[in-house]
């Protein structure tokens, strides 16, 4: 098992990455204050790892909330499901939530945790590649608006975060290339070497080799966990997190919510980002081709939503409610590099709107 | 113009109470530090204050939302129109929310504010004595659910208080009697001295008698302003506040919200910690008359719903609910004596059961 930390004075937290960690009592019994504890999970997580992950709460008086699996219930209404068991359930004030699942559950438990009673404690545990190396690190949580992603939220950080690579095992070959969309993202933003580790160990990480798994998963959370202890609450370089984002998220929202994955979207999301980087002339052509290769290896997606499926005006529309928009400009994460990210609103509209035209049929 | 500070390190902001102040430009200025407001308020404030409210941010891009007036509406679904105008109005992380009406009102716009883009800046302009001296300070916001009062909400300090006493001329004699409930509050926990000077100026306050409403204002949210800046997030001494409130909610939640107003349960429900303290041998008989005779005064009811409106065994089971539960024990706020209030978890349960039955018809 490796650990690493989150070092954020007295909202630090470790991070726990190793095989089979999943019903390790003795690893959360720290972390829980009270108790009672409420593990929220969904309907494809539940059949398979829901009893182990009660035997590692089984100290405590332990509940759990099956939700419905997917983005499009990412909502008020499925939250409301969660406080409807808390309240009914009569879970005080040093209960503890435990998110067991993929992003959407995290960003969802995670939510509700800062919101019941004003702020209770949670768990984060990951069971895909993309919320171990991304979502459940950082204290991002929140839900989405029909017009937006995550749009409404909080920040707040859990107790502890327990990443089982053995959960890998059981996921689906598109979830796990969604995951890897957000675990080339960091080579890309800030980490060369990364990038270039990922270039020759591809393969290995599509085979679900453990060891290739847990240094990948090992060198995002490291990436992440340095930059969330720079900026916790996004006012400077956290926002390089958001390559391919404002593209992808207009994505999700213009082909309704489920219908590509988060990690597809980022990943076609980049493209459009690398592509307006070097119309900016930042970047190069081969710089552009790496990328393209890497996502395309990865079987990920790198061409966005025709303009049949999702007009420039409405794309332009989604993208401009962003949440990095700021008095009206919308502020792009650009690449001068592979490993060199920056955000900027300081660029010539008619070349995002190519950008927009050229890389869709 | 009295100008009070609740001391929160960098969440410090300051209270402006006097005449006039709602349509002042000057005051509010510094506090917008992008271009977009939104001024949240109700149907019944809208057609006195909107006008007014809106010239003093004239100078900036301000939008208004107007939403139905009462605590049955303090919901998420109420919660969810202000989002959709913020969303679909493009409102951006810098923004402000102005929260113009009382303390519903303040509590939806608060929470609002807390969570849209995990957090933007708002503004607190309360137009009721319950929020002027109560609600509007200290940071508390969120909404309620059918099984309890603000059981989902945050803890998101204002940027300023404006407190402009003229609104409390156009303010419904019940709404008045309501906010004294909250007024004489801050006597009985904490201020003995405050109390003697109720017991002596009542009848200004409901006169409505300038002079006596800003002394009490201010006398309020000095009292509430020291407590919060000593915790902030209620982990001891701001608990006091709660004095009258797990009863109180319990009536609120019990009759179906907006058919007590907030401040006559908590007059009621001051009454059933009084008799408790009483049947523990802590409370004199002269100071629950003292207070009984001071609610009364202020036309505020002292008599609990009856059984048949409200059996004991749903009361218990909604006292059960209240956010100072803690394993199970339904934790009060009690008194020693006028101004000495407490809390604790420690009384036999027989004792409220009798108190329960005892006070009412």
């Amino acid at each position: 098992m490796k650990t690493l930390k989150v070092d954020l004075g007295e909202r630090s937290y470790p991070i726990y990455i190793g095989q089979g960690l999943l019903g390790n009592a003795e690893l959360v019994k720290p972390f829980v204050q009270g108790t009672q504890v409420l593990i929220v999970t969904n309907e494809t997580v539940a059949p398979l790892y829901l009893e182990q992950c009660k035997t590692a709460f089984a100290d405590f008086d332990t509940h759990a909330v099956i939700l419905p699996d997917g983005e499009q219930y990412k909502n008020l209404d499925t939250l409301n499901k969660v406080f409807d068991t808390l309240i009914g359930g009569r879970f005080d004030r040093k209960c503890t939530l435990v998110a067991l699942g993929g992003g959407v559950i995290g960003d969802m438990t995670g939510f509700a945790a800062a919101s019941y009673q004003r702020g209770v404690n949670f768990i984060q545990i990951p069971t895909t590649l993309l919320s171990q190396v991304d979502s459940s690190v950082g204290g991002k949580t929140g839900v989405n608006h029909p017009l937006g992603k995550n749009m409404i939220g909080a920040f707040h950080q859990p107790q502890c975060v327990v990443i089982d690579t053995n959960t890998l095992n059981t996921l689906e070959d598109r979830q796990l290339s969604a995951g890897l969309a957000e675990v080339i993202k960091y080579g890309l933003i800030v980490d060369l070497p990364f990038f270039e580790w990922l270039e020759q160990n591809l393969e290995k990480l599509l085979a679900r080799e453990p060891q290739a798994l847990s240094e990948a998963i090992e060198r995002s959370c490291q990436n992440k966990a340095d930059i969330v202890a720079k900026d916790e609450k996004e006012s400077g370089i956290r926002a390089l997190f958001n390559l391919g984002h404002t593209f992808g998220h207009a994505i999700e929202a213009g082909m309704g919510y489920g219908v590509w994955l988060h990690g597809e979207a980022i990943s076609a999301g980049t493209m459009q980002a690398v592509y307006l980087s070097k119309l900016l002339g930042d970047l190069s052509d081969a710089d552009q081709a790496r990328t393209a290769a890497i996502l395309q290896r990865a079987r990920l997606p790198i061409v966005p939503p025709s303009s049949a499926q999702m007009d420039k005006a409405m794309f332009l529309d989604l993208m401009a409610g962003d949440k990095k928009v700021q008095a009206g400009r919308i502020r792009l994460v650009l690449l001068k590099a592979i490993g060199q990210a920056y955000v900027t609103g300081d660029y010539p509209q008619a070349l995002l709107e190519k950008t927009l035209d050229d890389l869709r049929p």
